[in-house]
């Protein structure tokens, strides 16, 4: 049972003096700040000076490391989502396993990385950067939305063998409603989906619309 | 029947030599500047003086009016929705109100008025502004999204009365289901939602949602 997630937001993204770092705390305040750095100022906006000043370190200690931002976008992304490995959820019934996998989808939104991908996504909507195999788009479409969307199709699946679920609910455009709305109520209400929200989502929306 | 629309999205925001303007010729040319510079530059990127330089006029003509960017906004999108104006449908059918419904939706999307509503909506929420009765985000609520919340209200209403449609079905997270899978779709490909895309969604999603 995964429980709805309290986070403190604001903490990564606050200054507080530091003493000389290296190796892994460095690139830890490294990655965190360039999270926040997407938050604040967006994808466009971001630079490696604003990454530099907000990690309290030099420029030559990024570029060391990585010789463009996204470079160091698809590094910072890359480790966060490392920490956040979701597991297939399996409670015998297709409505408590979709409501986890909304709950995780809710939690991962309101973290930095849900807030980092959000920014990524939406800009590049209209300021379409090249999509390329080490882009941060395409990788927080293989890492994050792929993976979520395979398990949605699993939860489904299940659900249809035990005769919960009519087969042909089991489709691109089913599984990807409880995450618009999830998404949408994200966009809609500006921070983190209540867990009220979500249950109504599965009771009122995704349980009617894929039972047999 | 509304018809998918094919937009030239870049023709509003080129640039081409221009003579002196003045009253209507020289406030459309700001306002479309304004659409423009939203989609390119964002709703925090954009300055009084990006809109002047791309509108090829002097920022007192723009101060002259309006006293701050949200102003600009706001009174540049009420110029542009005050000509986009739909008609609640009434095919019969309640799958076909709800495919009109959508390809209307998409059209918008797709228009510079839908890409800047776009990015101001998204800008918020993580840079949520102060929401005040004339900020641009409110007035795209209220002036956008509502009507159309309601006109889908409206057409379920109708296929309740006809015997197509559950009466539970008549929920606010219902209605929300068509729009949301509509803008992700917009996200997802980057661009104008296609119209086998939006039949689709009625079809495999939204029927099978409310029908009775």
């Amino acid at each position: 049972m995964v429980k709805p997630v309290s986070l403190d937001m604001g903490s990564p993204c606050t200054h507080s003096p530091v003493s000389r770092r290296r190796g892994p705390a460095l690139e830890k305040a490294i990655f965190d700040a360039t999270l926040c750095e997407l938050s604040d100022v967006g994808y466009t906006g971001l630079t490696m000076e604003g990454v530099a000043s907000r990690a309290q370190t030099g420029k030559a200690a990024l570029y060391r490391r990585w010789s463009n931002k996204d470079d160091l976008i698809v590094d910072a992304l890359d480790a966060e989502l490392r920490s956040k490995v979701d597991a297939q959820p399996d409670t015998g019934a297709v409505r408590d396993d979709i409501l986890e996998l909304m709950r995780a989808m809710a939690a991962f939104l309101a973290s930095p990385a849900g807030s980092a991908m959000h920014t990524i996504m939406n800009e590049c909507v209209h300021q379409r950067v090249p999509v390329e195999p080490e882009s941060p788009e395409l990788m927080i479409k293989r890492r994050v939305i792929e993976p979520r969307r395979q398990m949605l199709f699993e939860a489904l699946r299940r659900g249809v063998q035990r005769g919960e679920v009519r087969p042909d609910a089991v489709s691109e455009r089913v599984v990807e409603v409880g995450p618009a709305l999830v998404f949408s109520s994200y966009i809609a209400h500006g921070g983190p989906v209540q867990d009220a929200e979500l249950v109504a989502i599965v009771d009122e929306v995704l349980v009617p619309l894929v039972r047999a």
